[in-house]
C-alpha cells in the first residue's frame, strides 16, 4: 500500500468551542496535530492567562492521552491592556487574535479602530512580550468580496508601525492578501486553510447553495484560489497551515441564517496529501503542514511522525456528541487518502 | 390615510409550479396583478400548445373569481420545432423560455446551443410568429459572477442575427446587463425583479448565510444595484417588472444543498411602493409595474386599478398548505404599504 510519512502537523488556527462540542471536536484534531493553535472566541472569550490556562486544561483533558499541545490564544478587544499581554505571555499564551468588531462569528466585542492609543500601547506590549498578532484580516460593512483587499491597509500600516511584530494574516482568501505578505517583511507572514485551497464562490452559490461551504472569509475567484495554492505549495516560508477548522451545530448552518465556518479537523490532513499529490509537490506536504508555522512562532519542529496510506473512505455525514451534531468538510464523497 | 392608486400591474415572470403549491401560490399573485407571465420549468415541463393551455386552465381555476389572467409560456429545449412555436402561438402562448441547460432550477433541459441550426429554425419561427424569446441570460459553468455578463455576446448575436424578434433579458442582476438591454434595438427590453432594487451580495453571503435571499442570477454588487435601480425608477420604456417569484418548500431552501429562488408575491407591491417612494420616483412606479411591459408585449393596459395604503404590516413568517410551507421574502419585516 502507498503510504506517506511526514513529521506531525500543527494546525495553527483552530476553533475548539466549548462544552460537549468541545470535547467531541478536539480528538479529531488532536489525532493528527502535534499542536494547534487555538481561537479565543469562545462564549465566554478567552480574554486573560487566567481565562486561557483554564481553557488549555479543559482541552488538554479532552485530547485524552494524545501526543497533543494546545497553543493558546488571547482575544485582543479594547479592554485589552499592556498588562494582560504581559501576564498571559508569562504564563505561555503565545498569540493574541484580532477580530475587527462584528466581522465573524463571536466578534461583536472585536476591535474598532486599529489606530486607537489603547491599541497601539497593546500591539506594542505584544512586540516587547513576543507575542503574535494573529488578524482576522477583514473590514466589516465594506461589499464581501472586497473586504480582505480594503483591510490590507491596516495590515501594512500595522507592519510598518511595529517593526518586529510577528503578524500572521490569517485565512487568507485573495490574490491581493498573498502578494501583500510576500512582499512585506519576514514578521508578517500568513495562514491558508484547506477549503480555500479547494474552493471558489462558485462552490458556495454557484449551483445550489452550500452553508458547509460558507465561511469568512468566503472563497472568492479562481484566479484567487489558483495564487492561494501557489502560495502552499511552492516552498514559500510565509505561508502555512491554519485551517479554521469550526464546528457549528447542523441546526445552525442549515436555516434561515446560517452561520460562518467550515469544519475541516476530521478531513483536512487526507485532503492535503490528496492536494499535494495532485499538484506534484509532495516534497512540500511537510515543510506546509509541520515546519513553516513552527518556524515562524519559533517553536521546535515536531519529532514524532505520521503516516497516511492510499486507502479510501467515505467521510461520514456528520459527528455527534449529546445534543450536538456536526456536518464535516467533504462530507458522504470519497478520500483517498487516510490517517494509517 | 395615505393611499396611491394606480393601474393593475403585470408580472413578466412568474413561477407558479403545479399541484398544491400551485393552488397556494396564485392567488397571491392573482391578489395584485391583472396579469401574470408564467414561466414553463414545471415538472414536467411545458413543452407545447396542449401543455400551455391546460397549465392555463388549472391556473385560472386557481385564482378563483380575480380578475386575473395567466399568460402562458412555453419552454423551448433541444426537441422544440418551427411547428411547437406556430402551434402554441395559434392557442395564445406568447413568449418563450430560454434556459442555458443547467442554469438554474429545473433547467437540466435546457439549451446547450443557441448557434445550433434547430434552434435557429425556432428562433427565426419565433419572430415570424410574434412570439417573444424570454432569456435566463447566464452563461453556466462559468464563475457565478460573471455568468451574467458573458452571456452578452449571447444576447447580442441573438438581436443582431434576428432583427425584430422581441427578446427579453428577464431578471437583470449587472450594470453590464441593463447597458446591454440600453444599448440594442427597441425589440430588445429587460425585466427587473423587486428583490434585485433591494439586495447585493451582502445580504446572501455578507453577514449570516441568507437561503431565502438567494437566487439565480444571484445580486451582485452595489454598483450593480444602482444601475438596475436607476433603469426601474427614472421612466425607461426598455425595463419593466417581472418579480420571477420562484416559491421553494422551506425544506428545500433551509437545507445542506438550497434551491434558488426567492419567493416575493405576497409581498412585491408593498415592495415597490416603498420603493419609489423612498426614491421619489412615485410618478414611475405605474409606469415600470403596469404600462412598459404591457406596451412591449402589444397588450392593451389594465383598465382596472389598484389601491395601496399607508397601514404597516410584519410579513408573515411563511406561506401554508397541505405538506407545502414557503417563507416569503421580508417574512418577520415590517411594510409600511399593504394593497387595501
Amino acid at each position: 500500500m502507498h503510504t506517506i510519512t511526514i513529521r506531525r502537523p500543527d494546525d495553527f488556527h483552530v476553533h475548539f468551542r466549548t462544552g460537549e462540542m468541545m470535547r467531541m471536536v478536539v480528538p479529531l484534531t488532536a489525532a493528527w496535530c502535534g499542536r494547534a493553535l487555538v481561537m479565543p472566541n469562545t462564549i465566554p472569550p478567552i480574554l486573560t492567562a487566567t481565562d486561557a490556562i483554564a481553557y488549555s486544561d479543559e482541552i488538554k483533558r479532552a485530547a485524552g492521552d494524545n501526543d497533543f499541545k494546545p497553543l493558546m490564544t488571547i482575544k485582543i478587544v479594547p479592554t485589552t491592556t499592556p498588562t494582560t499581554v504581559e501576564n498571559a505571555k508569562k504564563v505561555g499564551v503565545i498569540a493574541g487574535k484580532v477580530y475587527p468588531v462584528g466581522v465573524t462569528t463571536n466578534s461583536d466585542d472585536g476591535v474598532h479602530n486599529f489606530h486607537d492609543s489603547g491599541m497601539i500601547d497593546v500591539f506594542s506590549a505584544m512586540r516587547e512580550a513576543g507575542m503574535v498578532l494573529c488578524l482576522h484580516g477583514e473590514t466589516p460593512g465594506d461589499f464581501c468580496l472586497d473586504r480582505e483587499e480594503k483591510f490590507l491597509d491596516t495590515l501594512r500600516w500595522l507592519a510598518e508601525t511595529f517593526p518586529g511584530l510577528k503578524i500572521v494574516l490569517e485565512h487568507i482568501t485573495t490574490a491581493a492578501g498573498i502578494e501583500a505578505v510576500e512582499q512585506l517583511p519576514d514578521a508578517v507572514a500568513g495562514t491558508i486553510t484547506v477549503h480555500h485551497l479547494l474552493l471558489t464562490l462558485n462552490d458556495v452559490i454557484g449551483d445550489k447553495l452550500s452553508p458547509h461551504h460558507f465561511c469568512k472569509p468566503v472563497a472568492k475567484r479562481p484566479e484567487d484560489r489558483g495564487k492561494i495554492r501557489a502560495a502552499a505549495m511552492n516552498g514559500s516560508n510565509k505561508f502555512f497551515l491554519g485551517t479554521d477548522s469550526a464546528p457549528h451545530d447542523i441546526t445552525t448552518k442549515e436555516c434561515a441564517s446560517g452561520c460562518a465556518g467550515v469544519f475541516t479537523a476530521p478531513v483536512a490532513l487526507p485532503l492535503l496529501a490528496g492536494f499535494f499529490q495532485q499538484h506534484e509537490r509532495h516534497q512540500f506536504f511537510e515543510f506546509f503542514t509541520s515546519i513553516v508555522g513552527a518556524q515562524f512562532y519559533g517553536l521546535p519542529f515536531n519529532t514524532k511522525t505520521i503516516t497516511l496510506e492510499e486507502n479510501p473512505w467515505v467521510v461520514p455525514p456528520n459527528y455527534s456528541a449529546e445534543g450536538q451534531t456536526v456536518v464535516p468538510f467533504w462530507s458522504g464523497k470519497e478520500l483517498r487518502w487516510r490517517v494509517a
